[in-house]
């Protein structure tokens, strides 16, 4: 007998509750949920018993740290689906779970509620008795404890007394005893979800964010002159301007001398070639190294501070490679891999070869010294003031690098963002999203046509990746100079960044290639740019009466006045009745702010489309005018029924932002739609 | 130092691949996966690691209990996924996972491939020297050892000396030496899936069976008599007849006589009403005794015997509820609950009262004993030969207790059989089947509509519970006549039946009431039979001339011979322009056995409608003609291209079961048909 006992285990089995299907949740619970503050966060799970009786649940979440559990109550929303949510104050780390229990209590009620029978409904009211003095056992306070108790004596004296079946039936299901049994629940067969859930609470930027893309080199204003921060500071208010948040620059460090690349990535360099900023290594140096030419490091870290006072944060490029010049060649030789003759394996990717380029082993047998140098490269630089990192490559390092160096850099420092720089395979770039990057790169930039955007960004906004994928969407890039762009018109430049700017509530630009709208690749079929920063310096008329630096500031602002283009889980494609116009909505739960884009993605021709939106979707009547307030120009028109015609001409603008207000009052007065 | 170096872990850094989303598996591996003995078990996951270097995987699966891991390989199918698979040769419980690793001697072919510089490729032969000298490292078998040593020695000798590119990567990428390394791959940094998932495989049966549901009481040829094990004997060959698998018997226990209910349900019995045969237990016995009226368990042990000579299967009906007069109510008082006065809680639903059952109180004390008992009242009668149970009301017993009992039960006996009897919500019903029920009824007999119909098995054969919830699909029960039903005709009772007999590989029907059509309800709306068997005897003239009982068999036959009706991953509907007629196919995957079902679920009128066949999905070409045998009537259709009409007539047969026939000689001949 005790051998037969023993298969049965440790759990109780009178535990007749189950919590299943928690969502959100990532692999099982073992990558973190990513929010951002300010945020709600909603909780569901299929939780259900045996039988018949009546089950409650509720959401339980803590900071991680945290031993306390905070209790949120969940709600039946239908088919055994329960529903809970918290608000996310702070950043930092969660976990939340789900628990279930059987409530006799409820079932109690449930059933009196049913019963006809005088006689019954006494014995019910008697059973009723016995589980509210179960409530007041459980109680701590001595006042519910008393109040209880009263309603255990005032349940017995009913059953004994009273003759009126609807009078017991009112007083046992009064909303009181109700409310006072409901704080006192009995948790002894109570079923916990077996997982403490992770999720990971950014601040909003991680969320929302407009990137720009410059070469400190080729900021000075003078023509042929090496760019330095200082040049950098003068050149804020100009980024500040365009409504940009954020200011990235590629590597500031030592470049190598070995091996330099030349100019148009010329196998041998010039002797005044300056290299790639990405070769990262030199004498003066490696990554904790300002590259002299640049200035100091205490020059940055003006940059630094001189750019929050425009509200801007600098994001630092951190690129783990090296130059076969770099200072850990000579001091770490174990970090590389090496090849017969002992030489050090450079980047290849056969038949090509990059002797510029030395990478780390990440199966090195000093991996450990390795993982924690990189990490300090890190914390170098968030010494300096740096708070955002733009990763390059991450996908040819190690995942479980990446996965211990960011858990172990925002334990300390939680409002860090790191942004991936994987265009490689999707899923791929997917476990770098999971393993904690705060945000990715996209293939938005080969996307082009409307069956591509809306497919792709369904996906993104609505696919398993929502939970841990933040987008963050570049037209171009020091790399990618696309055939959309170099066959394009300027109304091109316009769509594809408008699109980038409303479709994903994070894009980026590398410029100022792109507001001047450079577009004349390296040679017929390539992406790379000709006379690309990358391998020279570069000067720019940031001037130029043709430039885009307005309307991209235009869409800026128009970003930060609407809170729906701030996220991108509303985001819904809407049907244009023409292959060469997309358009798509995205609005705030509450339907406060709603904003329609509609984009001629012809780079050539005026295109018409009837738009459809479902009224009802957006709180509107059929047989209601409404307004649709153009952002970027201005315009307003007034807009009848579901199907309207949109016209847009690419040589003008190819974009219409509209913001949607509702009528409030009857008069015909455009002042009156909000 | 040492404090910075905890948190990496005791997991070795460089480990690079990376093992997700590994399919099938349920709930992440909480419940096993359900095969059938024959099958073949294919395992998909995600495996990739970070760079470009080439991976390889491995499909590693073993019998539960046994400590050594059997090999099978994984191919890349595309978009980083891996496929492998195994033959489930025997039934019993399984464990698998999935293992990848960087393959660095694949990285150097594939690199290798890629070369064009003659003093590059010397460089990687000797590279390639060391890999292979590390596989001859890793050899056990001495003889692998000496050839792998002499790649070595060829290798470098050829790096060395040849002055042929071409000649140097032939020799490298030698298909003997490819597989001679891969056969010791280099494991010291593999990443180990880390679950091990679990598979149960039962006997075919669980996959494929038609079951007969009868009453032994009226098995009697005599009117009035009550029938006995010996009579059922009788009917074996009736039953066989019609091509069944399993019959199976409702309670044979002794029945109640307390508070026992009357015909039609009365709530008072009369002195000669002999009860339901679930009010369970009285004076001479509960669970484990057979009722006196039907014989003795000798008798019955025979009965199972004789039915094993007509290839048919016994299956015992377990109902986990007491009469008030059950032995256990006496002897085991803590396993029910007590009302204040210290009677027993009968079951209810308020207002409706069910005071002839009592149910157990899965939150006794004693829950432990009550378990074993449950449990010992299986083995009891799997002592008497019983192989397959049919358990009624499940899902008002707790989850965990089935899960235990189960998991037990088929441990000592893994060719056991449960079909879970619950009608419930779905997440319950899934539950069930999840925590080791082999079968669930479904909701079938509520599933009437061409899109009803379409949708709920579509969702039964390719949804989510694909992969553990085999359902077994009844038109009617001894609950359950359906409005279908009584509303129907004969043509209704045909194509209902062929329905399941089809769309399932699994289905049951309750007779005779089901073959000789029985309509009529107890009262309008009622789902409940008159004059039901529940409650009193019936006698059945199984030789009336308008049975069903031909038609049955022949479907039971059509099944036994045809492959592709024996499972149901392959269903899939077709296209037929006609709402009162669903057509859909089931094929074996080689393509050997195609059957096309058309259906006319009008039950008065003759329907007609154009049935579309995508001709590639079965092997046919356009402008080939192919044959569909009807195996219902013997008739064979000649049918060209993908559109052809279908025209069914209620009231001779609503149903055509083609056998698709390609032609393979040209002669028009339909013998060349096959």
């Amino acid at each position: 007998m005790a051998e037969d006992l023993q298969p049965i285990g440790q759990r109780d089995g009178r535990i007749r509750a189950v919590v299943e299907n928690v969502t959100p949740q990532i692999d099982d619970g073992r990558f973190a949920v990513k929010r951002a503050a300010g945020d709600v966060f909603v909780v569901e799970a299929d939780c259900f018993a045996d039988g018949h009786d009546a089950i409650a649940c509720a959401l339980l979440w803590r900071r991680e740290g945290a031993t306390q559990w905070q209790v949120a109550p969940m709600a039946h929303v239908g088919n055994d689906r329960w529903r809970g949510s918290f608000h996310l104050d702070a950043i930092g780390r969660y976990r939340y779970t789900v628990c279930a229990w059987v409530d006799h209590f409820l079932s109690w009620q449930h059933d009196l509620a049913r019963r006809v029978d005088l006689e019954d409904i006494r014995v019910a009211l008697r059973i009723g008795a016995q589980l509210v003095a179960g409530a007041a056992g459980r109680t701590q306070d001595a006042a519910e404890r008393d109040r209880l108790q009263q309603w255990v004596q005032e349940l017995a004296r009913a059953a004994e007394s009273a003759s009126d079946a609807e009078a017991l039936k009112h007083l046992a299901l009064d909303p009181v005893l109700s409310a006072l049994a409901a704080r006192h629940p009995d948790l002894q067969f109570a079923y916990w979800y077996p997982r403490e859930l992770p999720l990971v609470v950014d601040r909003e930027r991680a969320r929302f964010s407009a990137w720009y893309e410059m070469f400190p080199r080729s900021a000075s204003l003078e023509p042929g002159r090496h760019g330095t921060f200082a040049d950098c500071e003068k050149l804020l208010p100009y980024v500040a301007q365009m409504g940009f948040d954020v200011l990235y620059l590629p590597p500031i460090h030592p470049i190598g001398q070995l091996q330099r690349k030349g100019k148009n990535n010329a196998l041998v360099a010039g002797p005044d070639d300056i290299g790639s900023p990405w070769a990262i290594g030199a004498a003066e140096g490696g990554h904790t190294a300002v590259h002299p030419q640049l200035g100091t490091l205490e020059d940055f870290r003006r940059l630094i501070a001189r750019a929050h006072e425009h509200d801007l944060e600098i994001a630092l490029d951190i690129a783990f490679q090296c130059a076969p010049d770099h200072p850990y060649v000579r001091e770490h030789p174990e970090w590389f891999r090496r090849r017969p003759d002992g030489s050090v394996q450079y980047a290849e990717n056969p038949p090509k070869k990059y002797q510029d380029i030395y990478p780390f082993d990440f199966e090195s047998v000093r991996w450990r010294e390795l993982w924690l140098e990189l990490a300090r490269v890190f914390e170098f630089w968030i010494g300096q003031g740096v708070k955002i990192f733009r990763v390059d490559n991450p996908h040819t390092k190690a995942f479980a690098f990446w996965e211990w160096a960011i858990d172990r850099l925002q334990a300390k420092h939680p409002d860090l963002i790191f942004l991936s720089e994987a265009f490689t395979r999707p899923k791929v770039m997917h476990r770098l999203a999971k393993l904690g990057f705060t945000q990715s790169y996209t293939y938005f930039a080969w996307r082009n046509t409307k069956r591509e955007l809306i497919d792709y960004f369904t996906e993104l906004a609505h696919g398993p990746g929502r939970e841990y994928f933040r987008p963050n969407v570049w037209p171009n890039t020091p790399d990618i100079l696309t055939e959309a762009l170099q066959f394009g018109t300027r109304g091109t430049f316009m769509a594809r960044v408008a699109l980038a700017a409303t479709l994903s509530a994070s894009y980026g630009i590398y410029g100022p290639a792109y507001e001047l709208m450079e577009q004349t690749p390296r040679e017929p079929g390539s992406e790379e740019y000709l006379d690309s920063e990358k391998y020279q310096l570069r000067h720019w008329n940031r001037e130029r009466p043709d430039s885009l630096a307005p309307f991209i500031g235009a869409l800026n602002r128009i970003r930060r006045a609407n809170l729906a283009l701030q996220r991108d889980d509303s985001l819904r494609f809407l049907p244009i009745e023409n292959e060469q116009m997309i358009a798509y909505a995205k609005s705030t739960p509450d339907l406060a702010n709603v904003i329609v884009c509609a984009v001629n993605l012809d780079p050539h021709h005026v295109q018409s489309g009837w738009l459809a939106l479902d009224l009802a979707a957006f709180g509107l009547q059929e047989g209601q005018p409404y307004q649709m307030h153009d952002l970027v120009t201005g315009a307003r028109y007034l807009w009848h029924g579901a199907r309207n015609l949109v016209s847009l001409d690419p040589q003008r603008c190819p974009v219409h932002v509209f913001r949607l207000q509702r009528r409030v009052h009857r008069e015909q007065d455009f002042d009156y739609f909000m």
